[in-house]
C-alpha cells in the first residue's frame, strides 16, 4: 500500500474561482494533519473529536481562514473573474 | 434531501460595502463549520456551546477577523465607497 | 424593541486618526460577539468572565489586534495625519 | 479621579526606531486590556496570573507580535533608519 | 556529538514549487520546536502527544499555515511556475 | 545590577540572511517574555514548562512564525541574497 502524501494538490495555489480556492484551503489544512499523523486508523479515531467539539470546529475554521488568505492573495482575489 | 454545501456564497469576495463584507466573513466562517460537521442535528446541539461560552465567542470573533482581513483586501478596503 | 445589529458602525473602515481606528476595532470585535449571542441578558452574564479572566483579556487583545491590522491598512496607517 | 483612557499614545503609529515601535506594540496591547477591564484593582490582581503562567506569557507574546506587525508596516520597517 | 541546529534549511525561503514551499514550512516549524527543546529524547517523548491529540494537530496546522504564508509571498506565489 | 532590557537587538529588523532573520524572531519573542516577567528566577522556573509541554512548544512556534513574517517582509524576503 503506497501512501504518497502530497501537500498541495496539483502543486499550485492558483484556482479558477474563490469557491475552488476555499476548497483548496480545506484540503491543504487536512493534508498537514495527515503528514503529522500518518496513521489512517488513528486519524479516523480522532475525527469525531474534531467534528463534535465546538472549540475544535472553531480552531479548524481559523486554520482554513489562514490558508485561504494565502490562496486568495495568490489569485489576486479573483478580481478578474466573471461574477 | 440534498445538502449542496457552498463554501463562498455567490462565489466572489467582492461586496458593495464594508457591512456586506463583514456579513460575508461571518457566513464563510460558518460554512467551514458546516462542511466539517455536516450533521445539522449535531451542529444544532453544539450551537449553545458557542453562544454561551465566553472563550468561544472570542475565538469566533478571531475567525471572523481573519476572514474579514482577506475580504477587505479583496475590495481594496472599499476606499472608493461613498460614505 | 428593535435590535438592528450593525456590523460596522458608519459602514466604513476609514477613520480620522489611529485612535479612532483603534476604537473602531474594539467596536467591530464586540459587534461580532453581539450577533453570535444576540441575547443581551446572556451577554451581560458573560461579561465578568471576559473582564476577570487573564486568558480571556489576552484573547480579546488578540482579536482587537487583528481587526486593527485591517483598519490601519485601510487608512494607509494614517501617514498623512498631522501628529 | 479622571481616567481618560487613550488607546494609542501620541495618536500615531509612526516611531523613530524599531525599538520604539516595539515598545508601542507593548503599550497598545496593554491599553486594550485596560479598557476591557477598567478596574485598576482587578487588573492588579490579575497581573501575577499573566506573569507567572507560561501559557499566558506566550499568548502575550503573540499579541505583541500582531500589534508590532502593523506598526512595523506603518513605518516601512524603518528601512531608512541609520543602523 | 555535534548538534548544529539550522533554523532554515538551505538558508533561503525560495523554492521551486508550492509543494516544496509547503515542505519547507513544515521543516521550519519543526526546527523551532527543536531549538526550544534541544533534548532529542524529550522531543521523542512528546511526539505522541502531538500526533494523537486533535487540538494539537490543529494547532500544528495553524503554525504551518503561518510559515507557509511567508514562504508563499517570498516566492510571489509561484505564479510563474509551469502547472 | 543593571538590567537594561532591549526589545530588539541592534535596533533593526534588517539581517544578512533568512537564518539570521529567524534567529532574530526567536530573540524578539523571548525579550517580550522577559519584559512581561522581569524576574529572572521566575523565568528560570517557568522554562521547563515551555520545553516539556507539547502545546506550549507549538504556541512558541506560532509566536516565532508571526515575528518572522514581519522580519522577512522587512528584508524583502532576502531575494537578493546569494544562495
Amino acid at each position: 500500500m503506497t501512501d504518497q502524501t502530497q501537500l498541495i494538490p496539483g502543486n499550485t495555489l492558483l484556482t479558477n474561482s474563490p469557491e475552488e480556492g476555499r476548497a483548496l484551503a480545506v484540503k491543504m489544512a487536512r493534508l498537514i494533519i495527515k503528514i503529522t499523523q500518518p496513521d489512517a486508523e488513528m486519524r479516523e479515531k480522532l475525527r469525531p473529536k474534531y467534528a463534535n467539539d465546538a472549540a475544535m470546529l472553531i480552531a479548524i475554521g481559523q486554520t482554513v481562514a489562514m490558508e485561504f488568505a494565502t490562496i486568495a492573495k495568490a489569485n489576486d482575489y479573483w478580481k478578474e473573474e466573471v461574477k
